[in-house]
Formats: structure tokens, sequence, C-alpha cells
């Protein structure tokens, strides 16, 4: 497909369901995208921090590329994550991503080196040149380290090195100059800006976001879905209230311990949880060491579902 | 060979020569194998930090280390890092590792993930259950972004699950207290603890650590071998003397200019350049997106080794 | 004054002009003051971060709230910031401010010291029971290294600690859980959201915010008086259009030189210099050891000034 | 007196005690100072972290200084402690601790504010200059959010800015730069290099260290005394040992429950609780908003005590 620039609209950090022995779950993970293709998402982001990337073998990520772009099969944009820690690493990634036909890929500033602001900008422009994709750059400053400034965000959209940007850095702030700037600025044309926000989703298509990445979409893609045509069409108070409904089913990131697990754990297996009482994958199964979910943090996650009406 | 417990001496973190097209340089590789092995080191550790691990491809990984086992052929134990983000991506490495012979594997912490301690304490438990291979231990908050508390790894080491530590915390009491734990605690046996410091390499001997791990022993091993050897004999004054001169030379690793490189290119390409000036490898590049250090700045890499008499 | 729960509306946090030899500049204060107060804003917030709080001794503290109070005379609220270490210190500035007659304290959890969440609670619970005015808690992460959580807010809430936030730190989702949780919250009443940020007011008003404190009020009053103004009567698309040439406007805390000073320095010396090229202060000094603008940085200060229509 | 230079030896970083009531308890500080000094140790340093000089208004910091250098009566030097955020919130500091008698104040880089390189070494000459005492710097990144590089200490000390460093930094190899660049850098001359460690004082000492700080010397100042006197007698052997058995007792700092309580409130209700338990104080209570140790934890204290024959 020709990629849409920008791209818009709601486009999930798809899960990758596992089974009990943490293989992928290939009929669970075909369900899943039918799940956001049937509710009406406008693209799907594979191997992001929601999909459990940085557990994945290469073989997995190879697996889940492979599965999603052929179950999808051009009906809508796969953006495909190569998440490693330096160019080389990346770009064995992208290499399999673009084997496999995924349509973009999104890339974050090298991590686990030190890291300076001509190696992160070196970094992007290799990558662009060899991967023979579009690339999108990952704002994660909770994984990475560091932030990207809109300032180089900017620059690099200006000379053609970026295609867009996935912002889960929490700063709408800063979002907001790389949005005005995309618009503004000389020689930036097409660019996307994404955040990865489940709870200021109105606030960022207020402020001029082309679309949004919100994990939290897996469980209930219905709603992102509605919250996006509401903000598309300028009903920003009905938009509030489907928004603030949301943030409360949020809350189910929070289900887990934190005497017992950390967020991953505790979010990734309160989305999983929910597909599974939902219906949609087999196994709830999050990927090693991550710490399970407990029977009665499950028992939670299924009242923030009922209260949401999704059960 | 029987993995000795624990290991002592001075093991150094090859560094990992490249041609200037950035693929492994196997016959460097040799030659600086050689290098050490002549100056009399103890033991060898591939795919660490000073060996850019973090930016080789995993074919290049696998090349290194079977170009390693093979070329030592059982003179020396190999460990070999598997630095990646979380278990089963560890786990990945940890089977190249032990085909390709190495003796021991040495993991860091789970990172790019947000980490409980829990989550860490699973993460080492599988590892070591799976890999078929001792496990050391890799602290270096710098990159993970958590420390390794001294009781954590006492706890592993009295469960058998870590044979040894390589701390590059900087934090030489939180190494005591695991050095003088490892003697004391019931249960532990035989276990190594090793500094990753260049530079309070007298200090940590002093204090009843196994060996050394500096990165700089790459440029200077005959150096640390004599460092060694006057600690292991109780010459604090002559090793405090020799230490300094090594600290003296490890100021090669600030040549490169701060407003044009992080850190890491400047100091590894630092060794690298001091290996080329001293012709052990054919090529001084660092891996991309490293920043190449200047004409100038090898040239200051050349005073520091003339000044300590290396050139 | 009755307190008015909530404090709604522009609440600047005053800049405190200096004399050249860094004393409190009390004429320039007062014409600051009426330059605010003319310009229709609803509070003043004195001794906070654009105040150079951090800066001033003691005594400087006790005549800018004294002047500010004396020279409002009851026409708005005025809030004092008690900026320091620990509860016994933080109350000795409480018992300043009350004494100068200031209507409500703007606290900070501790800081320097290690804090725990069950110390940081304690602390607003003892400041609150002893300081005789109501609190507002301050969350400014960059400066005092800790996050305050939105439960930990909502419970002071509710138990009548805290009377309001000021939410300095960037990250609105957890303003907007504060914001939505003291409207359904049982047991909180009155309670004031006010954000700090200059540069998605628009977004924190859409969301619920009570009020804002943008330090680029000094120099702009006006316009965020406006801003204010469109978002409560949900002209959104006119409000979002004046937020951005704010936004274009707040450029002016870069103006100074990375490689020769910090971001405050940057930021107060631009607001100050703003300021005195538009006649409101006599002085542009800010606090030692802050270093000054150039004036080629001065200039481009007014540079933006222009662009903005301000001079 | 004529201050030391270089100062060397023990010099105890001076709890305070306080009454039920949060009150400087005066005679059992002066029972403290005279618990310290017939130990032998060779400086006291009042204000400082292990002081609690965080929780202490500056009528309670006027009073310590006050006490300790009459008390004192010029038998020991007494470094007094200035700690607050920014230049003239410490020249305010210096001067009360000038007027009481002190013999040097210890001073931080700013803190809450953002700094800059620049404009930390600007603090420090602009506080040199008007102080009117010679300045020791703290180096303290825990509590301060910024490390001194040992490039800035030298620089400053070359200047005559600095008289000497108290490194709290936990970073022995940055120590060690200073300590030996103390020596042979042109300019340098008399500086005092101290360590604030508790559990690598014999290697700080063998490095070169002139003196060590160590809060634990609350407890057993005999212990520190012994242990610098067989450093200072080349007696490795027996320092280690002498080392390893304040290391144990040093456990007691974790006495606290971290569920309940920060570091702070474990370490520093651990050293006021064993004061009490020797018969030192009179109350071992800490000041707010810090947490009291449980009976139980205070009974650990007691065994730690028991352990190191200090009971």
């Amino acid at each position: 497909m020709t990629f849409p620039a920008p791209l818009t609209g709601v486009v999930p950090p798809v899960c990758t369901p596992l089974t009990p022995d943490r293989e992928v779950d290939v009929p669970s993970l075909t369900r899943l995208i039918d799940h956001l293709v049937d509710a009406g998402v406008h693209g799907l982001f594979v191997l992001g921090s929601t999909s459990e990337v940085a557990y994945l073998t290469d073989a997995q990520r190879g697996l889940v590329v492979e599965t999603t772009v052929a179950h999808v099969a051009g009906r809508l944009p796969v953006l495909a994550g190569t998440i490693d820690m330096t160019t080389p690493r990346v770009l064995d990634h992208a290499h399999t991503a673009r084997a496999a036909g995924a349509d973009a890929i999104v890339v974050t500033a090298p991590f686990y080196t030190r890291t300076h602001p001509a190696e992160i900008a070196r970094h992007f422009r290799l990558v662009a040149a060899r991967a023979g994709l579009p690339v999108f750059a990952y704002d994660l400053p909770d994984s990475v380290h560091s932030k990207l400034g809109p300032e180089l965000v900017l620059e690099l959209a200006a000379d053609g090195v970026l295609a867009g940007l996935k912002d889960s850095s929490g700063d709408l702030g800063s979002f907001r100059t790389v949005v005005t700037g995309a618009r503004t600025r000389p020689g930036v044309r097409g660019f996307t800006a994404l955040t990865g926000s489940e709870v200021v989703v109105d606030a960022a298509l207020a402020l001029g976001a082309d679309g949004v990445v919100p994990g939290l979409a897996n469980v209930d893609p219905v709603g992102y879905v509605r919250l996006y045509e509401l903000c598309a069409a300028g009903d920003w108070r009905r938009a509030r209230a489907e928004q603030e409904r949301l943030c409360e089913l949020f809350g189910l990131v929070g289900v887990g311990d934190p005497a017992r697990m950390g967020g991953s754990s505790s979010a990734l297996g309160a989305f999983k949880a929910a597909l599974h009482l939902r219906g949609v994958i087999d196994c709830p199964a999050t990927a090693e060491p991550q710490v399970p979910l407990s029977p009665g943090e499950v028992e939670r996650v299924g009242k923030y579902l009922a209260s949401a009406g999704l059960l």
C-alpha cells in the first residue's frame, strides 16, 4: 500500500498473545487483529512496548510481523517496532520487517549505551538511509533514558529522515512543539505525529495530533475509535466524557501488587487478562521474567471491564 | 576446561576490532587475543561493554565468541556477555555462547523494560536454570538503570544461581559487602567477585576482590598483570604507584570533544586508536552510530601512550 | 479575604525584580504587580520558582510577600511559596507568610533529604496542621526529585489537608487524575487544581483545571487572561490560536547559550529582560550564581517581544 | 586556631540530639561532643547531613554551631555545613557560622534550581570570596543531584577557592583523581581530601585521603580512630579487619522497615537510637517528617551494638 502521509486515526500497539509455554499464539493473534480491525481502527503497530517486544526473541518478532501483515492483507498500514540498542542491530530488525511486508518501522534512540545528541541524530539518519522503509521515531524516555527533543525531531523531519513520531514521553508541551512545527517548518511534509497516551487523547488531538497509539485500545478499541471520531467532529464535550470513561477503565493497569511486581507486569498482565476475559485470546500469559497476576488481581480486571460495559 | 572457582586475576574485556566497513576483523581480533595472552592475563571476557556488544549484530557476536574460543584453545577461561533486554533474548545469546564453547556467561538485569527486584531475581534464576553455563551477574547501572543490591547477589550466590559478579557500578562499598559476604555467608562457595574499575583496582584487591576486568587492559595488559601481582604479593606501596600510572594513562578516555560525541565514542574510540597505534589491530573504527575521533584527538591518544612508555 | 474555593483563573508566579546589587527592587515589584492586576489576572503567586525563591534570603522573601500583600490590599488572593527542605524550615516560612498577610501557602515535598511516600504525606499533614493557612501542594519533580502521585494528592484533599495543587510536573495525565478525582472523590470539596504549564493551558482547562500559573504571564498577562476567557467560553478554536501565539513567544526562554548557562539562567533572565524592555522593571538582573544574558541574547528577547506585538 | 592544611584524621559529622519536642538538646549535644573528643577524633563537622541539617531551622543551626564552638574551645577544628539552595542563602548561613566561631564551612553545589557547571563554579567562587572562612566543597549527589567533577574541584583548588573536599559521592575513582591531583597539580597547596564513606575508609586512606567523615563515628568513634591509626601506620591487614568490623556494625542503618520509612529515617534513627542506648544522648528523636523507629527496630540496633561490643 502507499503509506498515508500523514497517517491518522487510532493505531493500536498490538499485544502479542502467548501460549502457556510462551510461544507466539498465532490463532489468538489473528483473532486480536480481527477484534481491532472490526472495531474500525486505522492502522496497527506491532512489536512496540505493549507488544512485549523487549521479551520476544528474533524468531518470535519475525513471526508476529509476518502473521500480522499476512492477516491484514493490505487493509490497514502495519508499523513494526525495531527495538534494539544501536544502529546495526536495529537494521537487522528493519530487514526482517521489510521482508515480512511491514509498511513502516518505529525506531527508538540508542539505549544501554551512553548516548549523545549527535549520536542519536546519526543513528536515525543511518537507519533511514538503509532501512528501505519510512521511519517513525519512538520517544519513550522511561525505557530509553533519553528524551527526543522537538528540535531534533523537526530537523530530521525537514531532512526527510523521519516520517513521523510516536510520542510516549508524557510531555504534551514538547509534543505540541513537534505538532505545530510539523505544520509550519519549511521542508516538513506529510509528517505524522502520534501520541502514545491513553489518558489525554482528546487533548493531543485538540492540539493537532494526527493519531493515537493507546495500549488500552487492545481492550476497548471501539471506545478509542469513538473518541477519535468525536474529536475529529469537534465535539469536545462528548469527547471529554468518553475520554474520562476510558481513563477510569485505564485504572486496570494498576491491579498488580507493587510489592510483588513491576509496572510492566501489572499493566501488560492486565491488558492480556482483559483480552482473555473478553474471549479474544486463549491465554493471558506474559513473557518472562514478568510476574503473573494473581487470581484476585485478575478478578479486579474483570470488575473494571464490567464497569465499562465490556463483559 | 573446568571453570575455576573462584576465577582470579586479570580478565580483560576484549575490544572487538572492526574493518573499515564495520565487519568483525578476525585477524586483528586474534592478534589482540595474543597480545593479551602473551601479557599473562588470566581469562578473557568477550561481548562486554568494552567489546561494543551493544553494537554488534547477532551474527557478529557469534563470530567473536567462536573466534576467541578457537584461538584461545582452552589456555584460559572465556566468559561471554549475553547482553539483551530480557530472559528469552538473553537465553538465545546464551545458547550461541554455549554452542561456541564459552566457559561462562555474563548477564545483566533486564533493561529497557521497567524492572522490579522480584523480576530481576526471577530473570537470573531462569537464565541460570536454562543456560547450561555458569552465570556471572553484570552490575552496570549506567547502562541498565538499576543497581544489583549486594543482598540480592549474595542470596542468588547462596542458592547456586550465580557463579560470580562483575561489578561496574563504581560503588566500592556495595562491592565490599558482596566480597565479604561471599566469604562468610553460609552456602556460598567458590564465588568470583570481579571489579570492572580501571582506577581503584588496588583498592578492590585489597578488600578481597578475586580479579579485575579493566577495559584499559586492552591497551596495557602488562601493566594490569603487574598491578595484580603486586597486590597479590601484598606490596601495596608499589601497587599504588603502578595504579597511579595506569590512572594517568586512563585519561585517554577523555580525548573526545564532549560537544561532538558521547563518553562511549570517546572511550572506546581511544582504546581502539591506542591498539591501532601500538600495531595490534588494523583499523581503529568503532561501530555506528558512534562518532569517530578526529586526527587531533588520535594524536592526543598517542601522547598518552608515549607518556606511559607504550609507543 | 475569604479564600476562593476553588480559586480560578490566571495566577501568575510573580518575578522578583532586583536592583543591580541584588536587593529586592520594591518600586519595580509594585509596578510589576500593577502590570499584572491591570491585565485582569485573578490572583498572584509570590515566592515560586519563577520568583527565584531559591535564591532569595529569608529577609528578601519576607519583604516580597509584605510588599505584595500591602500593594494588592485585598483586591486579589496572594499565595506565597514556602520553599524549603523539610517541615520545620517550611513552617518558619509559613509563619512569615501568615504574619505578612498571605492568603495561602504553596508547599513542595521535602527535598535534599531522601524521601519516602510516608514521609511526604506526613510532611503535608504536619504543615497543614500548624501553618494556619490553606496549603497548596507544589508538584515540581525537576526541582524536588520526587513526583506527587495523584492518589496521594486526592487522599490529602479528602482529608482536608490540601486546598489545592499547583502542578508543574509536565504530566498532564497525572494532573487529569487529580482534576477528575477532585470532582468525584467523596470528601473533596472546593479543591483548586492549577497547572504551571505555559504551553498546554488550553488543554489543561479543557480537561477541567481551575486555573493556570504560567511564568510567561509576567511578560504577557493580557494574553493569558484572554486565553483563559476563551477557554471559559468554550471557544476552543480561538483558544488554540492564542495558545499557539503564546507558545511561540515562550521560545524566548531558550535564548541563553547552553554552553554558557543553565535553563534557569536563560528562562528567568529572559523573563526579566522582557519586563525590562517593556518598561515594567528597572533592572533585569537575576540572582547569583545565575549567569546573565549577553547583549545579543537580550536582543533576541526583544525580537520575540516584537513578533508578539509586545514592544 | 590556625586551620590545619591539610586537615587529617577522623572528623565525625556530629548528630544533633533533639528533645522530645524537637528542640536542640544542648546538654546531650555537649555530652556527644565529649564522647567524640575523648575518643581522640581530630575535628568535628556540625550541620552536615548526619546532623539533620536539612531539618533544622536557622535558629537551631545557629545554636548547634555556637554550642559546639564554645564547648570545643579551640581544642579541635570545627567545620560547619551551610547547606542551602543557592549563593545568597549559603552566605547567610556562612555569616552565622563565622560569627559563631566556626573554623571552616562546608558548601554544596546549588540544588533545587537547575544547575550548570558554569553556575556551580561561580557559586563556589562567590561563596569563597565573601564567606571569610575556608570553604570545603561537599559532594553529595544523592541530595544535590549533580556530581562535582574532579576537574572542577582541582581547578577551584588551584585558584585558592577551595580548601578541601568532603566526598560523599561513593565514587572512589573520582575521589582518587582529586587526591592525586591535589598532590601533583601546580598551584594546589594544603588541600584536604576527606571521604564521607563509612565502609571503604581503609581504601580511601590507602590511596591518599587526608581524613574521614563517617556518620557511624558518632556510634563508635574509638573504632574509627583505631582504623585511622592502623592505616596511618601502614598496617593494612589489621586495618582491613577493623574496617570489616565497622562494616558489620554499619548494618544498623538498615533496621528501619522500607515499607514504612525512607533511608534517612532509618539511618539517622539508628544512629540516634544507638547513642541513646549507649547513654550518650537523652532522647533518640529525629526531626520531622522523619518516621521514628519502632521498638522492635530499636531492639535490633541494640543487637548490632552488642555484637560490636559497644553495650
